[in-house]
């Protein structure tokens, strides 16, 4: 990527000022929800509304114009009605402006051709005047590491290292909104709707390059030219795991898609084609994207195949333990049985219990006693015929049979089992009627990167995933 | 049924004293747990632990051995090694005890040639001595209206019409746990374990014939007499839906099975034909079938294909809608557009906005605007063109924009909805950071048979399960 590119990128993720233009003192609009997100987020830089009835809006000052604001603007929002941003633009030039992020739509997505010739119009407009555009009809930028919520957040997650850029602001918020529950740490994230100026090559090959994104994700309806989206996300694939949603698969999605983002959707069969072509693993709503990424943030560089599952942690899990063979092998990974030697140690941690020394591993109520647990997962964590650990608890069901205090040590418990171990760990962690014990319990683990999933099916698909990356 | 079956089974569901043996005075075993369940859940017969060295064990009053109870005792639980139950089978016999219901386990699923021998030895006691056994290697039965919870639960949840028959305790307890937090109501749940006296067949044929019971869901590994299954599961799915689990479809699960309940599996492939002959629904998670049978409660014998889809209530939908678009048209669901007349009324509700009047349905900010969300609804529902509605929302969103008071009337319409146009209405609720909110939301739909589902994937597979099952 040029200098100059790079440096465009770092204003669109770190501006130093944001004015507001059509942030609403009466209505909770996406202006004023996005000040009021700003602000309680702490945002570093000043904040700036721009509405001519008003002195102040949720707490950032007013001005009647872009021009009338004291300090340099960086990055303006707009949240008009379309008709009034072309003049808009011009007063950005003038205020040395550098980016715009049009919240604005009505646009291409209408279906109505006066609208795209708007669309094209806009566009040609921020060419001349050296502006770039985010959107329209987008939510733009997540950013942790600069205080940049998405309302109507009121505060940012951790920073971490993944990346997102989403054709869809609900999806772009929701993968941001989800993955700071389940403890994923982005980089930025990045809707761009419409993406008449910068459009999903421009991003891709920013994330690419960027150094503090490792993986990225993505989700894209439809692009203008093909060809390029192939070229940068080869690009961005040969360098970083990239995780690729497509919306409007189907027929009824793809009509859905033109009329939300005035997307021309291309036949899935060419979507397939090129996801195979550049080596983008291949996902297919909110809970995979963000199970995979987690996968990815917690595990990557890992592949393999060879599970070994311990399940029924202090009560009978063989039913967990059929279903995680059913649901592993369904997604093509292994679970075989352990070394003879481990199982032979196995039976010597407890005498004859036939389901203890199997693969799945059915601890039971044997599990309540001293650290037997602990010495049968590490006994299955050694083996050296298994790649893989994955543990089923319910948090529900831990609870009922131990202390809270000893659940807390099973948690540090599996994150030694990881690091001691050189391998991956990963956990099914059922939902029930203790969440916040059990999110808490997750959110320690996902902080050791060990993933955690709400269901086995979710957790076979995510580790499967790893497997369609290519090495790097 | 024969009135004889009908009555043995009367007693199996509705004992009216129970006695728990092996229940442990120093350790949380299963039968002390037990015991503390039915004594906290209220119910309302006598209940004895048998223990040599106890007066009291978790509340209730201990004897030395069965012929020491005072009363009668209709039903006896065991926690006890496998080795004590033939004789335990000669107290009951003198006793009068009429069901043995076995936690011991130790048996075929060892794959011991000894354990299946005394599990042969025990079945051919149990039919000199007219005991009826549930198991062994089960946890047994789980009925509301007779307050008997599954340990550790402390109290039952609603009493309903849904049975569950489940080969493994472990689906059997997370199916009625998962069930009860959903808002399923139970007619009753029975785990069975290996099923050496009582199996599939004969559980099928109970509730095919039970009154308290309108839906069956089963899960079942393996068993004995496959011709004898398919006729019950085939005189079953004749009068009441029938849903089927089936662990052990692929090699690694089929292994497990074995040691889990000694079952002999069969192939997948003559799963899938006798399901298709009987008339069953198939379904392939804990999560399946929880979202199944909930469809069911609230819809059966509702079938149908063409949806109606309302998205984005309070803020953009779009990436929702083109998500809804393609996962319901995976599973074979319609997303066909609104009738004409009803897309010109949209459009008078609210002047020209291009997605609003479209299907799938989304609604944006509109959504915020006095009683639109309730118009726009209206019309969708009344189209004589959609045979359901479908509405996605995000309770972390709502309550976003709106008052808890708002969000609270919203779902009253909901229900109200669904009365007025007698056509089914189900919701996708997604999890987030307000889940208490939620699913005391999703509790009130629930009740008012509006099913709820916690992904749009999920709504999508239980909804066209609906169409799997032939009408009755």
């Amino acid at each position: 990527m040029s200098q100059d590119k790079a440096r465009e990128f770092e204003l669109l993720f770190y501006p130093r000022s944001i004015a507001v233009v059509g942030a609403s003192r009466t209505r909770l609009n996406f202006g004023t929800l996005l000040i009021q997100s700003l602000l309680s987020a702490g945002f570093s830089g000043p904040v700036y509304a721009v509405n001519p009835g008003a002195s102040h809006i949720a707490g950032a000052p007013a001005y009647p114009s872009l021009a009338a604001i004291p300090g340099p603007v960086d990055y303006v929002v707009t949240v008009v009605p379309a008709r009034q941003v072309l003049d808009l633009l011009d007063d950005c030039a003038a205020r040395g402006v550098k980016v715009v992020q049009m919240f604005t739509a009505g646009y291409r997505e209408t279906g109505q051709a006066q609208a795209a010739a708007r669309e094209r119009e806009l566009v040609a407009k921020a060419r001349r005047s050296g502006l770039r555009i985010i959107g329209p009809n987008c939510i733009g930028v997540y950013n942790p590491r600069h205080r940049m919520p998405y309302p109507p957040m009121s505060s940012v997650g951790l920073a971490g290292d993944v990346a997102f850029v989403s054709q869809s602001g609900g999806h772009a918020s929701r993968v941001a909104h989800d993955g700071i529950l389940r403890g994923l740490g982005f980089s930025k994230v990045i809707s761009f709707g419409n993406g008449s100026d910068l459009d999903s090559p421009d991003y891709l090959e920013y994330f690419a390059a960027d150094p503090e994104t490792r993986i990225v994700g993505a989700y894209l309806e439809g692009v203008r030219d093909g060809r390029q989206l192939l070229r940068a996300a080869r690009e961005a694939s040969s360098v970083k795991p990239l995780i690729l949603w497509k919306g409007g698969r189907t027929q009824a999605g793809a009509e859905t898609a033109a009329s939300h983002t005035g997307s021309l959707v291309s036949s899935d069969v060419i979507w397939n084609a090129a996801a195979r072509q550049t080596g983008a693993v291949r996902v297919y709503s909110v809970e995979e994207m963000v199970d995979t990424l987690l996968a990815f943030q917690c595990l990557w560089p890992f592949r393999g195949r060879r599970v070994a599952v311990i399940s029924g942690l202090v009560d009978g899990g063989g039913g967990d333990s059929v279903a995680a063979g059913d649901g592993l092998a369904s997604v093509g990974l292994e679970v075989s049985p352990f070394s003879r030697s481990t199982a032979d140690m196995m039976r010597e941690v407890l005498a004859p219990a036939g389901t203890i020394s199997r693969n799945p591993m059915d601890v039971g109520s044997a599990g309540t006693e001293g650290h037997t647990l602990e010495q049968l997962a590490e006994l299955a964590a050694a083996d050296p015929a298994m790649e893989l650990v994955l543990i089923q608890l319910h948090m529900d069901q831990l609870l009922g049979f131990l202390s809270t205090g000893r659940v807390a040590e099973i948690a540090e418990f599996f994150i030694r089992l990881r690091q001691q171990y050189h391998k991956p760990v990963a956990v099914v962690s059922f939902p029930g009627a203790r969440e916040k014990e059990r999110l808490e319990f997750d959110k320690r683990l996902v902080s050791a990167s060990i993933p955690t999933f709400p269901s086995l099916d979710r957790a076979a698909r995510a580790l499967a995933n790893l497997n369609l990356c290519p090495p790097l």
